[in-house]
């Protein structure tokens, strides 16, 4: 390809990314309302007010789209949730970001429908295929940083040595799905602050006399 | 109507509540594993190799089929978990019985895709309708039964009363519905034993002196 053309053809595919990402944007929020498995191209070009053969030409199927969207929600999570606590000094500060962002996401509904990636857990969850195997990936690698922020918090002497990271994180995990659910389904405003209550009360019973005093 | 004409119709419609069971078990089945939004009754003709008027004359709709889907699986989950808990005397020893039930139905796939309210609340939670209605009042009668079996075992003084049996009976319930989409989605085989433990130990922290020995 000669060098010229290359250069003139080079903003266009920068153009078709940003396009792309507004469109997943669409699709995150549409897929947390109406379910994953809901999300065809057929539907999205409905919400978007574009043809289907303009959606074709950036996903060649409904399981590209669902990928790639699953996907685009693992980045907003990772935006939202995980870097602002990575910039915690290591402790029991990043594990309380961790809870306190994770928390604060499914409450203010960054994900339009609620927490994206527990409804499509549980869609997804007796099925086999590459949607499935992302939707997995992406819990387990959300589970490892928790565990991981345990850890941290026990190498700084702030939670007690004898804290299973792995069923601590489990735990966690748990009270925060049950207070997502309870909100989205039973319309109760009380499950976040009783998610919140139930997580700090579990932290404090593993803190060290040397950990600095929390909140949530 | 003449006395003999009711005489002979009357097998019918016992036949036909006979058959009408059997379908909503098999339907029960189905939307635990493909999700009950994908419970069409075309779906569920192919799945019972019936002709798709043959399951109109049961069900006038979709809709219709989803809820009575809902009120099956809702009797199964009756019969299996909380009838036999209510048959144990009042005390701890009804609720481990609750938390037992519960999660050996979860472990043993009574519902052949996992739990089928906890996938079917996922589903329906951003929506409205009568099919989310009946759904979360199923869910929130499970909840209530476990708030008066905590409720009961503070009044036999088996657990302490400084226990808030609301959210005592969320933090239960939330363990069980981590460990349910452990095992589903991330095929995690040590996911039941990890909720055992942390329902066991929660439990364990707020029983009385004179509470029997408890396990799970």
């Amino acid at each position: 390809m000669p060098v010229a053309h290359a250069a003139k053809t080079e903003p266009r595919p920068r153009k078709g990314i940003r396009t792309r990402e507004s469109i997943l944007r669409v699709a995150v929020d549409l897929a947390s309302v109406e379910g994953l498995e809901g999300l065809t191209i057929g539907r999205l070009a409905d919400e978007l007010r574009m043809s289907k053969s303009g959606l074709f030409a950036h996903f060649g199927s409904k399981e590209d789209l669902q990928l790639a969207t699953t996907k685009m929600a693992r980045e907003i999570f990772v935006e939202h949730i995980i870097r602002p606590a990575l910039a915690e000094p290591e402790g029991i500060g990043r594990l309380l970001k961790l809870c306190h962002g994770w928390l604060s996401h499914v409450e203010g509904h960054v994900f339009k429908g609620g927490c994206f990636f527990t409804a499509a857990s549980f869609e997804f969850d007796s099925r086999s295929g590459p949607v499935r195997d992302a939707i997995a990936d992406a819990m387990k690698s959300w589970l490892s940083v928790l565990e991981r922020a345990i850890d941290v918090a026990k190498k700084a002497r702030h939670l007690k040595a004898s804290v299973n990271a792995e069923q601590f994180a489990f735990e966690i995990y748990s009270l925060a799905m049950g207070a997502n659910w309870a909100l989205q389904l039973l319309d109760d405003k009380t499950a976040m602050s009783k998610a919140r209550q139930n997580i700090l009360h579990r932290i404090k019973a593993v803190t060290t006399p040397s950990c600095p005093t929390i909140k949530l």
